[in-house]
Order: structure tokens, then C-alpha cells, then sequence
């Protein structure tokens, strides 16, 4: 199964020490996701969504670790089983508030990913089917 | 970037017309996971997750469109305003309910997926970082 890059993530996150552990914690930051010309049309009325999903790929992952500790636990968790960008697929999912469109460039809040990160997919985010409340698993620590 | 296949959905949808438009449509019924023997290891834990992101291969889908038009929508929108399966990189999203584990296999529900699809990536769904609330796009229909 072969992917396309469809665009690249524009970050002030250069390497991992600096990048928070979740976009939730990097409110305060604005992001650019620059699409490639030849995708641009596939962003047709993005901008009457309030927030999107961005799925990308995490170029600095170890694909060939199952199992990593998560930060704040003791306990080896197999990757399916956590967050850490090392898993056989490193694609990173974040879901980041829409600021503003300008032609093929997106202005987003709420991401995690290092500078040169390739998109991979951008899909608008629906509460409705999206959303689910109350779900979690005891060990992960949500401090940043 | 290429992908690794880690496992096939068993679904009881055979094609587009036996599936629901989400998910979140198909509540009564249960999918198997079938992780392959050789990634089965990245699961461990995951039963303390009561919710799983799903990402899987909708190997039926047109990668070469960039414009769809929704289901329930008369208005042509580009595949990154949309949920359609068509889309340059064809991996569904789903927020799936984890029923229960038994070795490499997950059974789950709220998934759309059709007979056959491969299993890309597993995430443990979090509310805290996941979830947002009331957002949408106004042409957006819910109905199943």
C-alpha cells in the first residue's frame, strides 16, 4: 500500500525534545499545512469546517518497535495500545482547529508534529460521529 | 511512504451498498480485527482502552478524485471537506467500541468498513485529546 504525500507540515517544532506530547498542548501555536498544487482542488469548502483531522506521517518513527513505555507510566505497553509515534505505520492523527484558508496553505492550532512532517489525509471533523466522551485508559497522563 | 498491512477487518458489508454511510450507523453489529501473528505483540494492554481509533485501507476507493458529492449534499465539496472513501490516500477514520480481546483478535463495533479491508494502524482513543465538542459542517447529514 503505497502512500502519496499530499502536503507538508510547517511547525516550530524542529525535533521531538521540543514538540509537546499532544496538540492539545500546543494551543498557543499556529501551524501551515501547505498542500501540493496538483491536491489543492480536494480543499474545496474546507473552510466551513470548524475543525479537521490531520492524518501525517511521523518520518522520525522506529516502525519496527510493538512495544514502548508511554511518558508518565513504568509499564512496557504494546504501541497499539498507546500514542508514541513508533508503530509499524507511523501516521499521526491530530485533530486541529481551522484558523483560515489561503488557497492551498491551511492555518491550523492543535498539532504535535515536527517541521517537514508529509500530510497525508485531512478529513473534516464531525462531533456527531467523531466524538465519543468519557473514553480514556487509566495509565496515560495528560499533563504535557 | 509505504504501508505495512498489519491485519483485515472481517465485516459482514461485502460491498459500498451494504454499509452504512458511518460507523456510528452500524451500533448492533460486531467486526473482527484479525491482527497479523507478527504485530499481535503491539497489542498488549490495549483491553484498558474502552474505545479504539481504527485506521484501515478502503482498497475500493478511487484515489484519482478530488471532489465528491456527499450524501445528502447536492453541492460537489473536495475529498478533504468530505468523508467520501475516495481520496488521494484512501484510510478510513473510525472511533470503534472494543468489545473484547481474544489473543490477535479485537472484536468491535461503530466500524463502516467492508469484508477484506486492511487494518493500517490501532490508537487507543482518548476523550481528553480526541473529543471535541460541536463541530461540524453545516452540509453535513447524519442520517444513516
Amino acid at each position: 500500500l503505497e502512500l502519496y504525500p499530499i502536503g507538508i507540515i510547517r511547525s516550530p517544532y524542529k525535533c521531538r525534545e521540543d514538540a509537546p506530547r499532544q496538540g492539545r498542548h500546543s494551543s498557543d501555536v499556529t501551524f501551515t499545512l501547505e498542500i501540493n498544487p496538483e491536491y489543492a482542488a480536494g480543499l474545496k469548502d474546507i473552510e466551513m469546517a470548524s475543525h479537521i483531522i490531520v492524518l501525517y506521517w511521523c518520518h522520525k518513527a522506529d516502525r519496527n518497535r510493538l512495544i514502548a513505555t508511554p511518558p508518565g507510566s513504568t509499564e512496557p505497553r504494546g504501541v497499539f495500545a498507546c500514542r508514541s509515534p513508533a508503530r509499524p505505520n507511523p501516521i499521526a492523527f491530530c485533530v486541529a482547529e481551522l484558523i483560515r484558508r489561503e488557497g492551498s496553505r491551511l492555518y491550523v492550532k492543535g498539532l504535535d508534529a515536527l517541521d517537514g512532517s508529509y500530510i497525508v489525509d485531512i478529513k473534516p471533523y464531525i462531533s456527531n460521529i467523531d466524538s465519543v466522551e468519557n473514553a480514556g485508559v487509566s495509565w496515560f497522563e495528560e499533563k504535557a
